[in-house]
């Protein structure tokens, strides 16, 4: 009777509530009984993104939506900035390079985030660069780069500042219409809360005005008509039904803990993993700039991080994630994000001790554990 | 204390033994863990498919995967032919556009089939024609195509045949390799007896062939990329895993049912029900070429089609479809796929007899019933 625990960078634990709404039975979609709960779901998502723009709702994974950022607001030949920093960086630029775009490309170092003045260079350079595309948080790094300073540069140009919000929306603040990003894309297995299978997609007007022009082809992921449909309180191809039923009862959990609170309490679990890692004398991945969302960690040399994954999955029951690509087996990301809470933490962190001791490294058992307590001690009165 | 009903033609009612794997915890989707239930499922799923061919599972409706057979498969200019007997027909000829094919539409009155002769003298005409998009069953009229007429025209030739088979597939034996489908595309709340949120796609070796020189962009919905993936038992984007959990349930009962059983049941549902509207004296949309998996009917001349949908729905609590387009308020549709059985079939006419004398059409009570209880008495030894 092994008890099992989800902590890897998405998907993200399920609440109960969001569970049993998408056991019930199903319903038609159109409906004025599923209009409504749609309607209910799209206004709760605009508060967790923090929005007063639509929140566009599709039934994909949020790949599906960062290619509908691409193929609804440009046209072949288009010149775009891809900061390609991990794994989903590069994603961005392939999406792209698919559908003929010109990509600038901006290496980044695992790990570290994009200087902005690197930005800004090729902005002065090319005049006729339409976009830039990045990640809020680098799920594959742990890794954020700092939006509100690219805003500040594309703002006030002809060209849109896209950002892959998928682990950082309700994980951090990251208001879009104060900030001046123009697209911005999150995925239900993240901080939603939710089984894997929605995107979620929100364009500020200057994004709107550039799909006007844009000619690259679309049918599926058509955000126009998608716009139009979320207006009477429909999608335009059949939606998810069960789970936008789950997603509802996810948001109304954020709703009643307070977005900012949702934020906060992120922060604080980030912190309390970074502690407890630094504790333990191990090397945070991204130490200048973490993501709130997961914690990546160097394991010590001569361990075996796959080992350790699987170790803690197959043994213990605890998922995490390990490295990819070059940072296969070296690192291992603890995850915070979503439907986690101070024991979660300590789940982790304990586990991970115990799996370091397993694997002969000389790790003296609950020093990290202590190191997240006292962090994680600041949300009791 | 009002039970309700859905005998709409999709979403279907779901199984209970769906709905509480769909509410069990979350996993990682790159486990061994997942990868067992996802290889266990696909194996079933081609047992549904009546194929020894790959069936691929994309996280979208049905719509994302009818797409992905236009982007994977041509290249712009291609000429194809599309048949338009309802609005699903319609879809492709769009989806076609969308993308630069060259449309050579093919108008069938709705209810009606497509005659295989004109698709042949089109073929004759134009030899450079790639492929032939049809529906097997055209949800919007409950009308079905000569699908195995069809395939006999393009198997020998360098054209393939690709065939949405939304509301066909664990309807009526459609087996793809012996016909010579190329193409053919599902969605999980069908017959699969599951919320939408999946689509399915089988293609023949010939269309991997064609997939080898498509010049068409697509990122998303790459099939190429996930079949490489299914090979692995994973997909090339994050899966919806609560969906696949409950999918594997669905097929389950499906195997235990028997492939055939499951077409023969739906079969005599649908019988069962063209009786029933013909006892009461209705005229059938598709009397000559009907679907199994739903029934259109006219409503008597003066009644508010619409208006018993709507009265079924919001007083009865029994979900039926309406009319599209040219057709609203002028016919139900009746449906009876998925999980469904001889009783749903009483609840759907019981109730559509019950709304017709409540909207003052002169109608004997349970005539209809009595005509379908011949008919569904089949099943019982």
């Amino acid at each position: 009777m092994k008890k099992t625990y989800l902590l890897a960078p998405g998907p993200t634990p399920v609440p109960d509530a969001s569970l049993l709404a998408m056991a019930r039975p199903m319903i038609h979609h159109r409906t004025p009984q599923f209009s409504k709960t749609f309607a209910e779901t799209a206004e709760l998502l605009k508060y967790a993104f923090q929005t007063e723009n639509d929140v566009l709702i599709l039934a994909s994974s949020g790949t599906g939506a960062m290619e509908s950022s691409i193929t609804n607001l440009f046209s072949p030949g288009d010149e775009v900035i891809v900061v390609n920093g991990g794994k989903f960086g590069e994603r961005w630029g392939q999406i792209s390079e698919t559908y003929g775009l010109k990509v600038h490309w901006i290496k980044v170092e695992w790990g570290q985030a994009v200087d902005p003045a690197v930005i800004e260079g090729l902005l002065n350079d090319n005049p006729s660069i339409k976009g830039v595309l990045t990640q809020a948080s680098e799920t594959s790094t742990t890794a954020s780069h700092p939006i509100r300073e690219i805003a500040a540069l594309t703002k006030d140009r002809d060209c849109l500042l896209i950002v892959d919000g998928i682990t950082a929306v309700g994980v951090v603040d990251l208001p879009m219409d104060e900030i001046g990003i123009d697209v911005l894309v999150s995925g239900s297995q993240k901080a939603f809360m939710l089984p894997p299978g929605l995107a979620f997609i929100a364009l500020s007007a200057k994004a709107w005005g550039f799909s006007e022009y844009a000619t690259l082809p679309n049918y599926y992921f058509n955000l126009a008509k998608e716009r139009k449909n979320l207006k009477k309180d429909t999608t335009a191809y059949t939606p998810a039904v069960s789970l936008i039923n789950g997603l509802k009862e996810a948001l109304l959990l954020i709703k009643e803990e307070g977005i900012e609170n949702t934020h906060a309490r992120h922060d604080r679990l980030a912190r309390a993993t970074r502690a407890a890692a630094t504790a333990l004398g191990l090397k945070l991945l991204a130490p200048d700039n973490p993501s709130s969302a997961a914690t990546g960690i160097f394991v010590p040399e001569g361990v075996d991080g796959a080992g350790i994954v699987k170790y803690l999955r197959d043994e213990m029951g605890v998922t995490i994630a390990g490295g990819q690509d070059h940072l296969k087996g070296k690192i291992v990301r603890l995850a915070h994000l979503g439907y986690v809470g101070t024991f979660d933490v300590i789940i982790a962190i304990s586990a991970f001790e115990m799996a370091l001791k397993k694997f002969g490294h000389d790790v003296e058992l609950g020093k990290g554990v202590a190191a997240a307590q006292e962090v994680l001690l600041e949300a009791y009165k």
